[in-house]
C-alpha cells in the first residue's frame, strides 16, 4: 500500500459511533446495507441529486489550528460602548468548572426534575438574584436577550390590557430595545410611541410604557411619578433595568415599576460578540401566571422531601398553543447559572463592591472630562456618561481611541458615550481620559481618587438590602464554591453518564474541539456593535457558516440572528409576511398547522400576526392531504403560510409532501419547514427539495451546539432567493436588510455559531451525510429491539423509522395502571434520561438516539426498556399492587431505600435493576416531584436554609 | 471615603478560607489575636526580623493578563529536535476531562484506595500497555522521567548483581540518559562505561548494560545477540525504549531485555518544555519485588469483589528505610492517566496508524534527503534520522529552519538529526526538506506517497499483538471516552468533593487562575532542548520564580532542576557532598537522620552514597540534642550532613533548632532540612533562619501544584552562598554548572512551575504569611475542638500545634481493637479521606487542614471525627460486637448495603452517618480492600473483563 498522508485525527469515527457495529445491527435492522435501509426509509423524489458541496472535512487539530488563525482577525478592543454589554470577569472556578465542563453544559432542559436538582437550584439562585435586585417578588429563569425580554414584557403587559392598542417606549431606551419591540407590535398591530417619558402623557389606548434605567445616555432617573401616573391609568409600566447598577440604585420593584427586564451578562458572562446570555424578568405578583419562558418553583417529593421543579408548565407555549402570548421555549439556562454562580461567589458584598467601584472610575472619569472643559451630560449616572461633542472633535477623540484599542459610543449627534465595566482599571480611565484632547492637561486618576467620596450619592440611592439569603452568603472562597458547584453538578444527569434520547431534540455529541474556542478571549470578549473591522475573525465564520447552510438547506440566504428555534419560527414568518407586504398581500395571514406540530408552530404564527388554522392528522400521523387541501382551497385568497415539520414529529418521512408543498403554493402560500428533526435530513433530503421556502434550523439539535441544560440555543433561518431581502436587519450594526430585528444582537448569540461552524468543518459532506444515514440506522435499530416488546407507532411505508420512534405506552396503562410518568420516573433507577413524554401523542414516548451513540449504548437503553416492561408484566401478573409497585414509586432515592421497608419488593431490585448499575449508579436527588403541590404553594425563590437539610 | 482604585478580584481572601471567622475561632483555641497564636506557637528565636520582600499581590485577571504576555514571548517552533520529547496531540476530550479537570488534578495518591478506584483502574492500563507494548509482564505506575528512570533501572540492576561494580551505557543513548546515569553512579561507586554496544565485550564486574532503542540518531538494532552475550554473563540488560515505536518494532522484551524503560511523553501529554510527563518501567518476573515505584495491584474487597490498590507496598522507601534502593515516592500520576486513556482512546488499531504514519513520513523524508544527494546515516529508523552534513551546511540549514519557524538537532560533529512526530504534517516535510538546500529540487512529499510502500520493513518488525483486551477497545467514540473518563473520576474523592487533610502533604487549594496557563500552548508545546531565545517567557518566570523562593527560604540559589520531593532531598545531599569534596573532604560521608524522619530521608541518603546514623528522639517527638550532639561529635571527622524536618514531622517547632544546627556545623557538617512542612513557615521564619544550609520545597505541597492522584510534584532546592556552584547542571542545556544532571530536563517539570509562580504572584509577601498564620490557626482550632475526644499527641512549649498535628488512636486500639484503619475507612463512609496513617507514629493519624479550608469544612470533618469517636465507645460498651460494628465493616458500598443483611446496625446507620451525607453522599466505589490477597496473588495487568462485573 502506498503512503496516505491525511492526517490520523478524523473527527467522524468520533462522532458516527454506530460505524464500527454496522454489519451485526443492519442484520438486526433486516438491510443489506445502509443505503438499502436509507432507500426503503427517505422516499426516492424527495433524495437529493448530488453529494453536498461542502469542503473538505478537517482534521480535530486543523480545527482548532485554524480557528486560532481567525480568532486572531477579531481585535479584543476595550469596549466602552456599554448599549447593555459590558466585559466583565469571569470567576475562573465558574469559567473551568461550569462553562467548560460538559458535566454542566450537556445537561438537556430540566423537565425530569428528580434527575435536575443541582442546575434547579442554580436557576432558583438566578431567580432570587433577580428578584432581590429588581425588588419584584417573581422571577422567570432567563429570556433570550434584554430585546426579546422587553418585547415579551410589552405582550405580557398587552395581555393585561388587551382592549389597549398602544405602548410607550421611551426615546432613551437603548435603540435595540425599541426596534424590537417594534418588530414585535408590527403584526400585532400594537402602536410603539417612542419619545420623552419626562412629557409624555397617558391617555386611554395606552397598556404600558417602557423605560430604560439608568437610560441609554446612563442618564439614572427618578421615574417615581411617571409610575403613578401609569397607575392611576392602569397602563403597565415595564423597566430595562442594569442589574448590576441595582446593587446601588433603587430598585425598580421600589418606585413602581411593574416588569423589570434586563441582561444578565455582566455578572460573569462574556459579551461573545452579542451572546449567548441570560436576560431575565422579573414582575410584580399580578404576573405569575404570565409570565413568559420558565420559573423554577419549590416543591417537595413523595417523601415529603423539598425538591424544584419547573413551575406552572401549563402555561407553556407547547400546552396552550395558539392561544399562547409568547413562543418561548428555549431558555439561556447555562448562562443564567453561571450569572447566578457569579453572585453566590461574590455574595451582596462583593457585588456591590464591584458596582462602587465601576461608579467611582465614572466619577472621576466625568469630573476628569469636566475639568478638560467637556461638558458632561449625564448629571447622575451608575457607570455610563454621555459626552457633548462636536462631530469633528468625536472624530478625533474615536479615532485616538482606536489607536490605543477601545471603542466609545458614537451617539448620531455626534455625541460620545462612555461606559465603563468590571474590567475597566484605573490606567484604562487615564487612557480614556487622553482621548479626549484639550491643553495639557495631566491630572490622572490617582490624583482624583484621594479628593472624591466614593460611592453613589445620586437621587437614587438604594437602601434596601439583598441577597440575604445564605447560598449567597456561604461560597465566597474558592473551594467552597467549587464543592458547590460539584455537589449541585453530581445530582444532574448529562451526557457525560449516559445518552439522553430525546426524541426531536437531538442530543448528539457537543465534541470538546467543537467546544474548545468558545472560551477563547478572542472570540469572548468582542462587544456587539464593536466596528466591524474589528470581528473579520467573526463575519468569515458567519459567511462560511451561512454558505454551508444553505449548501445544506438548498436555500439562498441565511439570518443567523434569531437565537433560538422559536426566534427561528416567528422571523421566518415575519420573512414570509414581509414578502407578502411587498407583493402587496399583507391580507395574506391564514397559517395552516397540522394538529402534530410543536406548540411552537401556533404561537409563532399567532405572534407574527396569523391567524391558525389547523389541519387533520390522519391515523398514521401523517397530514390529511384531503383536509390540507380543503383548507388552503377555502383561505385561498388570504393563505400566508404552511408549517410543516419534516420528517413529522411522528418520525415519518411523509410521502405526500411534495404534494402537501404544491397546494400550499397553488394558493398563494408560502411554506415554512420546522428545521427540529434536520437530523434526518442533512446529505439524504433538504428543505428545498421537498418543497419549501424557509426553515429555521436549530444548531443546538442538529449542528452540535449543547443544550446547555436549556439553553443557549441557535435558531437560524435559511430561505429561497425571493425572500431574501425579507429577513431581519438590526438598527445598530448595519446588515443591508431593511426589516426590524427579531434579537438584540446582529449575529444572535454570535459565539456559539462557532460550535456548528466546527461540527461542519470536521464533518464533511460525506460526515454529515452519514451522521444521518446513522441517526436513522440508530433509530430503527432501537425499534427493531423493542417491538417485541411495545408497540411502535407510526412507521413509514416500508416499515421504517426515520431518525425516531415512539413507544405507545397506553395499552399498558389501561391494563396495569402504569403509564409514561412511571416509565419515565423508573429509567432514572436504570441511570437514564426519559425519551420525549407524552409529545406529540399523549401517552406515548419517543426515542431519538442520534448519530454519537454507539450500538453498546443503544443496547444498554434498550435492555433498561425491556427489563422495565418485565417489571409492567409482573404487576399486571398480580406479582405486586398496581399502586405499590418499583415503577410507581420510582424514582428511588438511596435515602428512601435506607429508611423504613415495607414494600413489596426488595430494595436491591429498586436500586440496582441492572448489571450497567451495579457497575456505575447514578442516584436520583430526590423522589418523585409532586408537581401539583408546588402549582398550588408557589415559591420561586430560595426558600430558607432549613429547607435544603 | 476616598475611591479606592486596586482591582477587586484579588485571590487571597478567596484562598485563606478561615479569615471570616477569624474571631470564633480564636475564642474556641483561646487566643485574644491571630499574632497571639502565631507567638505563642512559633518560638521567638527563628521569627524572621522583617516582612519578606516579594512583589505586591496581583488580582486574578491581572495575572492571567501578564501570564498572557509572557506566553507570547516564547516561540512554540515545530520542534524535530527529538531525543525523547515529541510534539502530540493530545486528544481533545482527554484535555478537558482529565488534564484540566480538578475533578482528576485535585486527587491525593490512592493510599486510601477504595476511594481511588478510578485512577487505580486508570494506572492499571497505563501498566498494561506498558507491558503490552514492551513484552514484559511487569510494569510500575510511572517514575519521573525517561533518565531517572534509567537510573532506577541501573540501581535494580545492581541489586541482582551487588558485588559487580561496572555498568556499560552504550554511547547512542541519549545524553541526558547517560548523565543522569553517571550522576547517580558517582556517589554509589559504580563504574559507568560508555562506549560501542557492537564492540563492548562483557567482563566480570559488569552487572548492567543500558542500550537505546531506537538509538539517540534514529538508528534501530537489533540487539539479540548483545543480550545473549549479557545473559550468558548474568548482566542485566535495560533498554530505552520509545514507547510508539514498540508498535511496530519487535519489543525488547521479545529480544532479551530484562528492564525496559521510557517517557510516555507522546501519548498525548504536552512536551511542556520538560515535564511534567509519566516515565515507565517494565521489567521480567525476576524484578516484580524490587521495582522501584508504585505498581498498582488486583486484590478483592471485603465482599469479594474485584478491588484495585498499590501492590506490594512494603518495599516502599518509607518502610525500608536506608534498606532502600531508591528514594522514589512522588509518580507522576495525573500524566500516566493521561498516557494510558491516549491508549485507550486510540486503541492498537490507532496507535499503530499513528506509528505508521510518522515512519511513514520519516521514509519520504530520508528518500528526499537522499534524493538531494545528502548522506542519511540512519538506515534502518522509526522516525528519527541522521543527516551527515558539515558544520557550514549544517549552520546554513539550521537558520533556514529557524526561518521556519523549526528546530532540527544539532550533533556535536555538526550532523543533523530530524525527529518527525504524530503533528507532523505532509506539508511539513515538504518544509524540512527546503531548508536543505541544494539545486532547484521541487519533488514534494505528495509524490513520494505514491512510491512508497506504507509501514515499518525493517529488520525489527513487531509480529505479536498488543491492546487486545477489552479496555482498549471499546472507548474510541467521544461518548464513550468521555462517559468513561467520568465514570472513573466519580469513583474517586479529590478536593472537589471535602477536604483532605493529609498530614504533610498539604492538600491546599489548586486555584483554577494557576492552572489555567498550564495548558496554553504557548507553555506546553515547547521542547526542553529549544534555543533559549525561544524560550523567553519561561526563562522570566524561572528567574522570578527563584528569586522570590530564595526570598522566602533566605537562600541564594536554586534549582529548579528535581522533580520531586524525594528527587529535592537527593539533589540537595549530592550538592552538601560536591561541597565537602571541592573543599578536599569527600570523605565526609555520615548523615546524621532522626528516628522520626519520613522514609525518603534514609533512602535519599544512601543515594547519595552516605552513610545513615539514626539520632534519637525524646517522649515528646523532638530531636534528642543530647544523642544529637554525642554522635555528631563521634562522627566529626566524616560527618557530612543532618536531614531534618521543620517543623518536625511531628507537627512542632522545636525550639532547639538553632542549637540542632550549630552542632552539626561545629562538627564540620551541612544541615539539610525537608521542606514537607514548609506551609508552616513560609513569612514566619525560613530555612536560613533556623541555620539550615540547603533545603528543597514540595510546590506540590505548600506552592499548590495539585496532587494530580500521586504527581507531578516539583522539588527545587534552595541552597546558601557557598553551595550555589554546587547544584545540579545539565548536559545539553548550559546552566553554567559543572554538576551532574539529576533529572533530564534543564528545569525539571517546567510546566507546572507556573502554578507555583501564579500563587506567589497572587498571594504577595503579606498573603502567603496569612496563609502560614491560617494553616497553624486552623490546625489548632481542630486540634482544640478535638482534644476532649483523642488525646492529641506533642505539643510545642505553649500546647500549640505547628500547622499539622496528631491524634493517637492506640488506646482505644488496646480498649477496643478499633484502629486507624477502621477510622480511615470509616471517615470514607463520612464522605472524608482519612488523615495520614500511622505517620510518623504507627496508630495515630496526622491531621494537616492548611489555610484554604473554610471553618464550616473544619468543622464537618471535626464532627465526623468525633460521631466515629461516639461509634468506638458503642463498640467498647458492648453495644456491638469488637468484630462486627460499623468501623470495622467500614467503608460500606451501596452494593452490600442493599444485599442480605445481618448486622447488628442499621444500613441506615452505615450509609448516613450524618446530616452532611444526607445532603450529599459520596459512595466508596468497593468495600475494605484486602491487601494481603493482592500480594500473594499480585496481578498487575487488566484482568479479564469478566472480573469487572
Amino acid at each position: 500500500m502506498s503512503i496516505q498522508l491525511a492526517p490520523l485525527d478524523r473527527f467522524e469515527p468520533r462522532h458516527n459511533a454506530s460505524a464500527a457495529d454496522l454489519a451485526t445491527m443492519l442484520e438486526v435492522v433486516g438491510a443489506e446495507t445502509l443505503e438499502d435501509l436509507i432507500e426503503q426509509t427517505v422516499p426516492e423524489s424527495i433524495r437529493l441529486p448530488r453529494p453536498l458541496a461542502l469542503d473538505p472535512p478537517m482534521a480535530e487539530s486543523e480545527v482548532l489550528a485554524h480557528l486560532r488563525k481567525i480568532a486572531s482577525k477579531n481585535k479584543a478592543f476595550k469596549s466602552y460602548i456599554g448599549m447593555g454589554y459590558s466585559d466583565t470577569i469571569t470567576p475562573p472556578v465558574i469559567l473551568r468548572n461550569i462553562m467548560e465542563n460538559p458535566g454542566w453544559y450537556t445537561q438537556y432542559t430540566p423537565y425530569q426534575a428528580e434527575i435536575a436538582q443541582g442546575r434547579l437550584e442554580a436557576l432558583l439562585n438566578f431567580q432570587t438574584m433577580v428578584a432581590d435586585l429588581t425588588g419584584l417578588p417573581i422571577s422567570n429563569a432567563s429570556l433570550l436577550d434584554e430585546a426579546t425580554a422587553c418585547a415579551e414584557a410589552v405582550s405580557m403587559a398587552h395581555g393585561q390590557q388587551p382592549k389597549r392598542h398602544t405602548v410607550f417606549v421611551d426615546a432613551h431606551c437603548h435603540p435595540q430595545n425599541i426596534a424590537v419591540i417594534q418588530t414585535r407590535a408590527r403584526p400585532l398591530g400594537f402602536k410603539v410611541e417612542v419619545g420623552d417619558w419626562q412629557t409624555f402623557t397617558f391617555h386611554d389606548d395606552v397598556f404600558g410604557a417602557v423605560l430604560q434605567y439608568p437610560d441609554t445616555t446612563g442618564q439614572v432617573h427618578d421615574y417615581h411619578s411617571f409610575c403613578e401616573k401609569a397607575k392611576s391609568t392602569k397602563a403597565t409600566v415595564i423597566v430595562a433595568a442594569d442589574l448590576l447598577g441595582l446593587t446601588l440604585l433603587t430598585p425598580p420593584g421600589e418606585w413602581g415599576a411593574d416588569i423589570v427586564i434586563g441582561n444578565t451578562q455582566r455578572f460573569g458572562v462574556p459579551m461573545g460578540y452579542g451572546g449567548p446570555h441570560a436576560a431575565f424578568m422579573a414582575a410584580s405578583e399580578a404576573f405569575t401566571r404570565k409570565m413568559p419562558g420558565r420559573i423554577i418553583g419549590v416543591s417537595k417529593d413523595a417523601n415529603g422531601k423539598m425538591a424544584l421543579r419547573m413551575a406552572l408548565q401549563t402555561r407553556e407555549q407547547h400546552i396552550r398553543r395558539d392561544k399562547a402570548t409568547s413562543n418561548i421555549c428555549t431558555a439561556q439556562v447555562l448562562l443564567a447559572v453561571m450569572a447566578g454562580m457569579y453572585a453566590v461567589y461574590h455574595g451582596p458584598t462583593g457585588l456591590r463592591k464591584i458596582a462602587t467601584r465601576i461608579h467611582d472610575l465614572t466619577k472621576i472619569l466625568a469630573e476628569g472630562l469636566s475639568d478638560k472643559g467637556f461638558n458632561v451630560l449625564t448629571t447622575d449616572f451608575f457607570d455610563t456618561i454621555q459626552v457633548e461633542m462636536t462631530h469633528h472633535d468625536a472624530d478625533l477623540a474615536v479615532s485616538r481611541g482606536l489607536a490605543k484599542h477601545l471603542n466609545v459610543r458614537i451617539f448620531p449627534n455626534g455625541n460620545l458615550g462612555i461606559s465603563l465595566d468590571e474590567t475597566t482599571a484605573a490606567a484604562d480611565v487615564d487612557a480614556l481620559l487622553e482621548v479626549f484632547l484639550h491643553t495639557n492637561f495631566q491630572r490622572t486618576s490617582a490624583l482624583y481618587a484621594q479628593d472624591l467620596e466614593s460611592g453613589y450619592k445620586g437621587n437614587m440611592r438604594r437602601t434596601s438590602t439583598y441577597l440575604t439569603h445564605p447560598v449567597f452568603n456561604l461560597y465566597q472562597t474558592e473551594h467552597e464554591m467549587l464543592r458547590y458547584i460539584h455537589r449541585l453538578q453530581s445530582r444532574d444527569l448529562s451526557l457525560t453518564t449516559s445518552m439522553i434520547p430525546l426524541g426531536s431534540c437531538t442530543m448528539k455529541l457537543n465534541a470538546t474541539t467543537q467546544m474548545i474556542p468558545v472560551t477563547w478571549s478572542a472570540f469572548g470578549n468582542l462587544h456587539p456593535f464593536a466596528p466591524e473591522d474589528q470581528v473579520v475573525g467573526y463575519l468569515a465564520i458567519f459567511e462560511q457558516l451561512s454558505h454551508w447552510l444553505t449548501e445544506i438547506t438548498g436555500f439562498d440566504g441565511v439570518s443567523l440572528q434569531p437565537n433560538s428555534g422559536a426566534q427561528g419560527e416567528y422571523a421566518g414568518l415575519l420573512t414570509i409576511r414581509a414578502w407578502h407586504q411587498a407583493n402587496g398581500e399583507d391580507h395574506r395571514t391564514v397559517c395552516l398547522i397540522p394538529s402534530s406540530a410543536h406548540g411552537t408552530n401556533p404561537a409563532s404564527a399567532v405572534m407574527a400576526g396569523m391567524k391558525v388554522v389547523v389541519v387533520n392528522c390522519d391515523d398514521h400521523g401523517n397530514i390529511d392531504v384531503a383536509d390540507l387541501r380543503a383548507k388552503a382551497e377555502a383561505h385561498a385568497p388570504n393563505l400566508a403560510a404552511l408549517m410543516v415539520t419534516y420528517p413529522s414529529t411522528h418520525g415519518v418521512f411523509e410521502e405526500a409532501i411534495h404534494e402537501i408543498c404544491e397546494i400550499i403554493h397553488q394558493n398563494g402560500g408560502q411554506v415554512y419547514m420546522d428545521g427540529a428533526n434536520m437530523n434526518a435530513q442533512v446529505g439524504l433530503t433538504s428543505p428545498a427539495a421537498i418543497g419549501a421556502d424557509v426553515c429555521h434550523l436549530n444548531l443546538h439539535k442538529t449542528f452540535a451546539i449543547p443544550h446547555g441544560g436549556g439553553g443557549p440555543g441557535m435558531g437560524p433561518i435559511c430561505v429561497a432567493k425571493h425572500l431574501t431581502p425579507h429577513i431581519p436587519g438590526h438598527p445598530v450594526v448595519s446588515l443591508g436588510l431593511t426589516q426590524g430585528p427579531v434579537s438584540a444582537a446582529p449575529y444572535g448569540s454570535a459565539s456559539v455559531l462557532l460550535i456548528s461552524w466546527a461540527y461542519i468543518a470536521l464533518m464533511g459532506a460525506e460526515g454529515l451525510t452519514n451522521a444521518t444515514k446513522y441517526a436513522i440506522l440508530n433509530a430503527n435499530y432501537m425499534a427493531k429491539r423493542l417491538e417485541e416488546h411495545f408497540p411502535i407507532l407510526y412507521r413509514g411505508t416500508n416499515g421504517r423509522s426515520a431518525h425516531e420512534f415512539m413507544i405507545d405506552l397506553r395499552p399498558f396503562k389501561k391494563e396495569t395502571g402504569i403509564d409514561d410518568q412511571d416509565v419515565a420516573k423508573r429509567l432514572m433507577d436504570y441511570g437514564f434520561h426519559a425519551p420525549t413524554m407524552s409529545f406529540p401523542v399523549a401517552g406515548t414516548i419517543m426515542i431519538e438516539p442520534t448519530e454519537s451513540e454507539t450500538k453498546a449504548e443503544l443496547d444498554r437503553y434498550c435492555d433498561a426498556l425491556i427489563a422495565i416492561r418485565q417489571e409492567m408484566e409482573e404487576v399486571k401478573n398480580g406479582l405486586y399492587p398496581a399502586d405499590n409497585n418499583v415503577l410507581k414509586h420510582a424514582p428511588h432515592t438511596a435515602e428512601v431505600l435506607f429508611g423504613e421497608w415495607e414494600r413489596p419488593y426488595s430494595r436491591e431490585k429498586a436500586a440496582f435493576p441492572s448489571a450497567a448499575t451495579r457497575n456505575h449508579k447514578f442516584w436520583p436527588h430526590v423522589g418523585r416531584v409532586d408537581n401539583a403541590y408546588g402549582d398550588r404553594n408557589l415559591i420561586c425563590a430560595c426558600p430558607p436554609i432549613e429547607e435544603y437539610v
